[in-house]
């Protein structure tokens, strides 16, 4: 499992984010590997619309439909196409209260839900939530190029064993610096089952070369 | 000017924002009165695609693209359709460096800033910003449904005249309990020129009759 | 063992800060129970000097020294007196990462960290952080004076049991609305080593009652 | 007049800030330049018992005495010894509203509000709120040793021009990079009536030579 997230770089906005989901969907026929996106807000409808890989919202807030101008209901991007939702993203960090209001609220509307963490124990905080998905991503690496996979595995190997402790069904995912089809491979072998993506695919020179070179890697 | 903020409620989300959208289209159609509309941000596409009315992001944050996940660029919005955002609505408060960072992203990107504020002192402090636009509500009559131009009608007295003393091209609208023609009126009366309204329309019985009701009252 | 914390009460700021703990210590020593304090953060050097019973900071940042404004460096509550701090309260909410980096700083800098939680499974979060003290405190029952180990036993129950299969070490307290020494009798029986209280003392017509009760009650 | 920020450096916490006050006061003494000192919260009872100088709190929230662990209290810092507090530092930015509700509420109880802001615009947006003081800081030049009043002297021009246009009372200081008796008398003869300063006197090596320096600057 690959998710793309776009965050908010303008090479995966408006337009040129149905262009990237597009390009994903491609691979997914070519290879069977299913890769999955997180645009941002305002262009999960035209993405969703577009596509049949598995769409994510970047976040939303723990919410009941009411006064809440400027935030995001759980209901509108699950419309809009969602089929579920980072939360936590390093980028966008919650209060704990909160994450777990988040998980709860995804499972009941039927969101999946991947939870972002730091390190591995505050990967098992979250783990013991019972989100669907966690994802570790040293922030110091995220953007930097340099894979945490080959950088510091030793993350991802206790991540996985204290996770495992706590909670046996958890997809676990890695991030940071991931950019090539080794990096994933790496990461499959140190325990998880997939990756979570940025800047290695959405900067790269051709989006899709990468995407295919994962989706490879993530066969054998 | 009536600029009607869907906030988070179910009755203007998803396909139901649409239809609401569409119904303010049609009081402007009938009327030559002005309705625009904000939505949530992951219905601005669809909403914008629908009518020709002027449509609102609810939020945007001060940021550039990049490595911001989870947020709301003023790019995507803008490619959604979005002509304009609110800006630090009494539930999505904002830091003040930030609201100026965004008024000045706002002019740069050709959107129209609408800054909201709590109080006639505070509503001041935004316009000395200079954004094209300001609405004044008093937080506590917010949802209520008793409108700011009967119960207090020296807030928006007081926010025009020392608006006017720092900034004579701003427009200035007014919020709170708004819920009739006749508070329209009312607040068209005492200086504004137009009003930010929610629940008072969302929330109606039949929101295209307020939505006439208002428009009406705006002509005369 | 009970630890009062006397909020931005202000039957419990300054002066009265002192007095207060002075009563608490008073107990101490009639009773041998140890009753801690959570006095506000200008408060702790008074406080501290003043009496020999525990003193908790309210709140501190996941700060090193350096250029922090207006936030709470941990080795200035230290060396102003506190043993500890209270983390995370519902007051005061923090992103799970900085839980996590305050717990360590805490225990890398000798503070007994005591972190708050909203119910069962987050318990079970921070208990995974390896903090010195938990604390469960339903939102909805603080300041009522309807005690959780009466209204909802069964909240300090699961959290007991689940906190248990984690983490065998760290001391588990409950909070919200103990007024009374019989609320405290049914937290220990419940299974917790002592109580978070907040207005039940500081509110309490005479607090050195109230706080001897608590004392008498956690002897039985 | 002179404001030394004592941040949260560890040569400024504690006993260390008491004896940074000290010299503070011994510059007054001897000179005649008052100097005001800004310790963190739980430094400021001591350091208010320790010297006559003024002492302002480096941070207070926008709430009445209550349910609010871990907040810093007005009434607290007052009681403490603060005559004074820092609002809005570039380091503990705060949403608009707040900012008028803590200015509002320091004129109540009598503590000089001195509120801090990041370009000229929002100092004048701040100045509209009339607080006691103002310090405009670009925050690229904080901490870096290249002072404000040299490297952008028009960012001191413009902020004094458009703030007098609005409030002709308030006292305006500058601050970022200040560290040396010239960059003070250049800030004062563009127009400001002191500065706020901190790395340049806490980090200095003789952090008394420098309080001397600036206060004799202060004189001419």
């Amino acid at each position: 499992m690959v998710i793309v997230n776009f965050k908010t770089y303008l090479e995966a906005t408006g337009r040129k984010a149905v262009e990237l989901a597009k390009k994903a969907e491609k691979v997914h026929k070519e290879t069977g590997v299913l890769t999955g996106v997180a645009p941002q807000l305002a262009d999960i409808a035209a993405v969703a619309e577009a596509v049949e890989i598995p769409v994510f919202a970047q976040h939303v807030d723990p919410i009941k439909p009411g006064g809440y101008t400027g935030h995001v209901l759980i209901d509108s991007v699950k419309e809009a196409g969602a089929v579920g939702t980072l939360i936590n993203h390093s980028e966008r960090q919650l209060k704990l209260a909160d994450i777990s209001e988040i998980v709860k609220a995804a499972r009941e509307k039927g969101l999946v839900s991947l939870v972002c963490a730091n390190d591995p124990s505050v990967t098992v905080a979250v783990a013991v939530l019972k989100p669907d998905m966690v994802a570790v991503e040293p922030p110091e690496l995220i953007g930097t190029g340099i894979p945490v996979s080959k950088a510091k595995p030793e993350v991802i190997t206790d991540t996985v064993r204290l996770v495992r402790e706590v909670n046996s069904r958890v997809i676990i995912l890695c991030g940071a610096g991931i950019s090539h089809g080794e990096d994933v491979k790496a990461a499959l072998k140190l325990g998880t089952q997939g990756v979570l993506v940025a800047s290695g695919i959405v900067k790269a020179k051709d989006p899709y070369v990468i995407m295919r070179e994962f989706a490879e890697a993530s066969k054998h």
